[in-house]
């Protein structure tokens, strides 16, 4: 059975990098270990890590993705959860067996990690990301 | 000054205990270490270690918090992020000369723990909580 081994990270959704920074590395203390273009996502992150997991800052590069439009609506908050995973594959057969909606029926395999998102209406309202490290 | 140590626990917003385990728990398969009420935030809370950290399901158990008025808008979801840290009198005093807004301007203590909320409109919208654990 596939197991989920820990928190990778916690999204936030942004609309400014530097003002978020004001709060979360000026004010919190956190360390930015690097800023990302990620056109896939259609995102720029900011990867701040805490403990073994990472927050990341999440601001959106265009104006016609899930996360612009939930910026757009929201001003910005929690967006997405992600957890990582020893076997993605066999975790989206154990969830889809247990008749769990996915966004990504297969894993997008990206350099260093295949990921998946599950539906929030099967879970909970919550955005799930669902990761396995590669090498 | 002050730090960050790690993610201690995501809080999730939910409805009902049984239908958020059958995602959570039953598909996903993260362990249930053990449900608990607590009074003082008038909620339930069902504690699921994973790796390092918890993902914490909260459960409003009367009508007048604002987990319940989450819960009443949004139907439930990602609710606060709790980041432990080693020193939170140290911490507040960081945020508050930073010019951050909190709800808990001192420390509220409880078995295990001292812990604060940071105010979401300090924060980007998110509701932040801050833990320093104790004997």
């Amino acid at each position: 059975m596939a197991k989920v081994t820990k928190i990778n990270h916690v999204a936030i959704a942004i609309k400014d990098v530097d003002e978020s920074l004001g709060f979360w590395h000026d004010a919190l203390g956190l360390d930015v270990d690097h800023i990302e273009d990620v056109p896939s996502q259609k995102s720029q992150v900011v990867f701040l890590p805490v403990g073994g997991s990472e927050v990341e800052l999440v601001r959106p590069t265009t104006e016609d993705s899930g996360l612009a439009k939930f910026v757009a609506e929201r001003g910005g908050g929690m967006h997405h959860l992600c957890l990582e995973v020893d076997d993605i594959e066999g975790m989206l057969e154990q969830l889809k067996a247990k008749g769990v909606r996915l966004i990504n029926e297969t894993p997008q395999v990206l350099p260093g990690r295949k990921m998946a998102f599950v539906h929030p209406k099967s879970a909970g309202g919550v955005l799930v990301e669902l990761y396995q490290l590669t090498d």
